[in-house]
């Protein structure tokens, strides 16, 4: 596919530009990168930013997708910022990145409830 | 890059498999497909659709970035229909898809405008 944007504008980016981003702490620790961003095609609104904190470790990679309100971006960091440290991370629902993964309601909700977010399921 | 996703539930979709969704005009014509979204980094509301419709001709194929707020999705058709003919899309701001592009708030401004949609940009 030939890319359709090679610059940016400001806030504005091509959707697949964010796969890669860092995502930080509170305290400025990288924890990860976002890997994907899964929206509703309907709204157009991103509902997940899947992301990825153990990819390092070679086997036994893990998704842990993230309801996209509890990323925050900071524009001095070019990256996004959760309140949230690495146990929660690690605790939290998460697939194997090397399997098929079915994506559910249910899973969706598991999510929500993790992070207490408004679900975007009803 | 590893796929975070191969499953997809309902509405909800990775943000890179909405590239090569039909776009459709009201009469049902097919008038090509979405290449790129473009997304608020921050908000993460997707704000224009990157589309080509002239990909078949080889040279001087172009992209057409459209505002979101034109586009509806449609079930039935697992594609996009948005309410204009081919001559109005032929005459939308484009630009070479083989060129280095340079997105900028004054080309986001033209597109609002041609298309008569609130603003992005301020």
């Amino acid at each position: 596919m030939i890319e359709a944007t090679s610059t940016t504008s400001g806030n504005l980016i091509a959707a697949d530009k964010v796969n890669g981003t860092n995502v930080y702490n509170m305290a400025g620790d990288k924890l990860g990168t976002v890997d994907d961003i899964m929206i509703d095609k309907i709204s157009g609104r991103a509902i997940y930013a899947v992301m990825s904190f153990g990819g390092f470790l070679g086997m036994g990679a893990k998704h842990n997708p993230l309801p996209w309100a509890t990323l925050k971006y900071d524009a001095q960091k070019s990256g996004y910022v959760v309140n949230m440290d690495k146990k929660q991370l690690q605790d939290s629902p998460s697939y194997d990145m090397n399997s098929e993964f079915k994506w559910t309601p249910e899973y969706g909700r598991k999510v929500d409830s993790y992070y207490k977010t408004t679900s975007y399921w009803n």
